[in-house]
């Protein structure tokens, strides 16, 4: 555990964390439109894709991962409500059963379409309205939970900082990856800070980037010394 | 291997044949309507649960899978091409690199819930319009193929004893399950006397009942002397 | 305006109340389904056509405006929100602009094919989900009265006797009609008292039947002396 | 009727051939998408809204058709096969029933828009798969006759030059709008010589221009002297 006391300068790295940046990738129905998300591969170190409910289709779910697994990130399903014409943001009142049954349904696809291309998951994220109901619908938080613990309880959890989630999920005993906006210069200069306070063991703290953002938080990031990438443990293929 | 020259008496019980009894469960979007459904269970050895893109929900292939595995039956991955609205029964001018993702994706999600209740997919059975067009789109039948291939070498695919996918399976050295159609008693009758003369090994044929008619099919095949169940090995969970 | 003060005897046949008997058909996709439905058809004076968006085919909504032309009966669209595999029994936290593009959308389709089979739609009834959040979703109502507003003002709208949307309707200028559930013997006799305690003018009242109990509902209606049929007047074709 | 010679220059105004300027909007789920599509209205004089179906949602047909009514071009409804991940580029072997009631569905739909926007469609296009197998599939072509016949026989189709099914809807008595491709400086260069080989009575071309090369196409086509614009008399609201 290294915690981190405050915003580093460049000459205290011992104080530098490491963090995993992410972005989603896939969000799309057209294979086509993929290549606007390339261009954030080399920022990243993870990669989301969306598991084909609220957005994504296989065959954008499959050329995502080709792309994460070439450009070495670690590889994540996006999860969502079942509304794929609201994109996930959208909450819908969907039975626990329904839910549950849904988010396997989404990880294992996703898991395996990774399998094929001698990748796996390395994490699941809740994604849009699913992650912020989380706190006030706690039979869908139950489902979250309860989903990753049946298919894979060392599966990790990403789970926004102030989510009501990331209490529930370490009280489940799952693995969490705590997840803070870096969606721009602002934001990321507060998270580093929060992040510091908040001393996270360095493993599981994760940086979301904005794509169009990416490149110049990313450069900034480096200049204040920090460094990121592979923090996580990929898990292996089967 | 056990040729079988004819349609069997029951005094001659050392030519009657072995076969996999399979119907399809949970052609249905309301859970609920399982309850239909139900009533085969006692007369198969195994059910195809369609995958959901042509039928299906997560939440009632979980349900039909634990209905499953608490009768003792093998499960099956019904894959169709995806098209919730026609049932998987109108052929979709569908791309290889998009058919190729989806079967995968099908296949890992049911597998994965099947998983998740300590069982796994034990045959992967293209369904409707999807079976019917393998002969005539040969970049659909070897998406069939290779998403197999991809996933698990060793899982077996059901095809008709008629389909020109039959002998592409077996070219590409996948195992295979014969189906022919008992749909009805005449069609088994001809089934019978079929399967005879193909002089299958009896580890690879499966009877596709119809539910309405199952019970005096069923009923009418062991007065014939013909037993079943079990002929396949179920795969295991991981 | 013909008040009912009590639940009326056959002797008292001017105070008997004549109320249109509704029942919903076409909540499937399948056209052969509707043979289910048919059997209602002698009961009712109204049917209601789910629009498409939470259940219904295009190909189903034009059969049963088929049968429910050649039986005389009037037609409405089941309106609700876009969640086909929910049957448009889930909340679904839709924008207002959404959801008035949505019921216009389906109010216009399901009048189109009506129109081209020489009907028209008599009115609209927002089903499920939709039409029981009406009291929370303030916007989700305005989207029902503005869609119907803009679509056609005189169009009316069927609602619940406790629906807060009904008197939201009334200030709108719109036409309504009012609706009791006669789902059940229990139902309909307190339905009917009710209707008399509430003092309808008799043209715009609707009892809602369930197609499994409507015979034996519609049967006793006509033992206590009570009329129905054809009391809201059929909007012409073009 | 005013049959063209050959592609003529600037000085030779009285051979020039006005022309219906058309592009596709709103072919996308997200209405924010629509900005980028609207560059293209002051170039065109009509637009194709894609219904639903195919591509498009409620809320993206509304928005195009405010900005269409707002720019004064007129609108038309792009119908075609159920096929949404497909966007409509893939063949459907959808049955007449099906086909038939989809269309009705689709055209109302978008009219009845326009109509609560004090709008009317123009015309209906068949696109994309749709319009490429109406040569093959005789009943498909039939399904897009009769529905326009049933919905309103004076609403024009708009058939590609080269498709049977322009002979097929000129038999049938169906308004047809002759369309050819201008989606290059080539191919407009080519479509305006063959315009005048084919010799169309002028209120009966359309030009169909790709967003992206719209701004260069029609200022050549300017150049060259062609007028455009209003060829087609605007169906009024009703």
């Amino acid at each position: 555990m290294t915690p981190m006391a405050r915003l580093p300068r460049a000459e205290e790295k011992a104080d530098a964390v490491q963090v995993d940046l992410n972005a989603t990738i896939g969000d799309t129905i057209r294979v086509e439109a993929l290549q606007h998300d390339e261009a954030v591969l080399p920022y990243v170190s993870s990669i989301t894709i969306p598991a084909g409910l609220h957005a994504g289709t296989p065959r954008v779910i499959l050329a995502a991962i080709r792309r994460g697994l070439a450009a070495g990130v670690r590889l994540g399903a996006g999860v969502g409500y079942r509304d794929f014409l609201g994109g996930g943001d959208r909450y819908v009142d969907v039975a626990f059963e329904d839910l549950y049954a849904e988010l396997i349904y989404q990880i294992g696809a996703v898991d395996s379409l990774a399998f094929t291309e001698q990748g796996r998951l390395s994490y699941v994220r809740p994604s849009g309205a699913l992650a912020r109901m989380a706190g006030r619908r706690k039979d869908h938080a139950e489902a979250i939970l309860r989903a990753i613990a049946s298919y894979d309880p060392e599966l990790p959890l990403v789970v926004h900082h102030l989510s009501p989630l990331l209490g529930m999920a370490r009280d489940a005993g799952l693995e969490v990856i705590v997840e803070y906006s870096a969606s721009s210069l602002e934001r990321m200069r507060a998270s580093v800070g929060r992040i510091a306070a908040d001393g996270h063991p360095e493993q599981s703290v994760s940086l979301h980037l904005d794509p169009v953002t990416a490149p110049v938080v990313v450069r900034t990031l480096r200049e204040l010394g920090h460094t990121f990438g592979a923090p996580l443990t990929a898990r292996r293929g089967m």
